[in-house]
């Protein structure tokens, strides 16, 4: 059974024109989740062709309903046409302990807060990114060296992040946040727009109250597509987002 | 609209009893393909309940067409009920070369094969793994110390693989290699068994003719769930597969 909501995608997010992928799959994901699955802890979106701002509506089925684990599929469509759809698996995050992690595994080393630049809505390449007036986000420039045009080809970029109002980030926002960086192809000196294909965000815990650290990195650009994958960190070195993209690039 | 095939699933893939996930994701993602779009490039599925070997059904929504990608989703059911949901963009995957990797992305470096043991259908669990029957696994013994009662506590394993007919891995091959490593918790002196609750391949481009090259990590235990990393690269050092999943596991 196919439950449907009418929703109003914000202008507020939109980049050059068009809702953050991001926003679009927090504003689809909120509508599946219930009281018994709260959470989103693994989503899986395909992006099918961008949404303008306004009226869309969001489908919902739910797939199964168990004691620890529901699973949904949502679709955001517009004029009749699916644009976002996603796939997710729900339930209720912890702010458990690890029970292991690897040995290589530790929160980005950032300068401090001060020293690290706030984004601007409108950036490097002249186009408004809209987003950045809700997401507060604080380059460590060592990495953003392609912003005063000399990239360092490492195809990494890192920061602070957090809510503009200076909330805490509930689940909903850490969706947002797993694809709010700025593309690691700035780094390679391809300036184009990086549009993803697929992202899957695992959520792997409640996120403390404070600053988040944010570190995104490519792996491998061949044929037109990369992956972007991007790893979020509490105050409490916490790893609580594990993200992964597939996106288009273009060679001048 | 939904087109409907009928499937059998084959006990020779099953794994006490229950098909191979990896299978399962063959079976499903092959339907959905066609001459224009013939290679999976990523896919994501949702593992809502364990199928038995028999009669199953798939069914095939095109979501878009394009020129260079089409999108499905795909549902494999069996009783009525909905066990494996998958969404999947694909297109035509190529051998270019990369245009840039990261520089600390290599192959993993194993022993020459004939130091590798093959990976038995009846494991150090004494659990029958039909799967293993199909796909020719040569472990790297030091990352497989767990089969000898020796957890190292790093959670990696890596080994050679390729089909058992010694025939080239086609993309939909490669899905199944993507989830055919044996648990990275072994390593960790968990010997229980490690559900999938979501996996996301990403194909980069078409394998090479040869014996690949597959390692497996986990980065982060907690609550329950765990991340595992599968990365398999081809004869002639091409990364021809990022996947990763969100699994369960148990402690005893």
């Amino acid at each position: 059974m196919t439950t449907s909501y009418d929703v109003d995608l914000d202008p507020g997010w939109a980049v050059g024109g068009k809702p953050h992928g991001g926003y679009l799959l927090r504003t689809a994901v909120e509508r599946a989740l219930d009281d018994a699955h709260p959470h989103p802890m693994v989503v899986s979106a395909h992006y099918l062709s961008s949404p303008d701002a306004g009226p869309a509506v969001v489908e919902v089925d739910r797939l199964r309903s168990g004691r620890r684990v529901a699973s949904s599929r949502v679709r955001l469509q517009q004029s009749g046409d699916a644009r976002v759809e996603v796939l997710l698996s729900h339930g209720t995050l912890s702010t458990d302990e690890d029970y292991w992690s690897a040995p290589d595994s530790a929160p980005p080393q950032l300068p401090p807060i001060e020293d690290c630049p706030r984004v601007p809505t409108t950036g490097p390449t002249g186009r408004t990114v809209g987003y950045f007036d809700h997401v507060d986000l604080r380059l460590d420039m060592a990495t953003a060296q392609w912003a005063l045009g000399k990239p360092q080809r490492q195809a990494v970029v890192q920061g602070w992040m957090r809510r503009d109002d200076a909330a805490d980030a509930s689940p909903l926002d850490l969706l947002v946040f797993a694809d709010a960086m700025p593309p690691v192809t700035f780094d390679l000196g391809l300036m184009g727009w990086v549009p993803t294909l697929e992202l899957t965000v695992f959520v792997r815990g409640l996120a403390a109250p404070g600053w988040l650290r944010v570190v995104q990195r490519a792996r491998l650009l061949r044929d037109g597509w990369l992956d972007e994958e991007c790893e979020i960190w509490d105050s409490e070195d916490r790893l609580v987002v594990q993200a992964r993209q597939l996106a288009g690039y273009r060679v001048e």
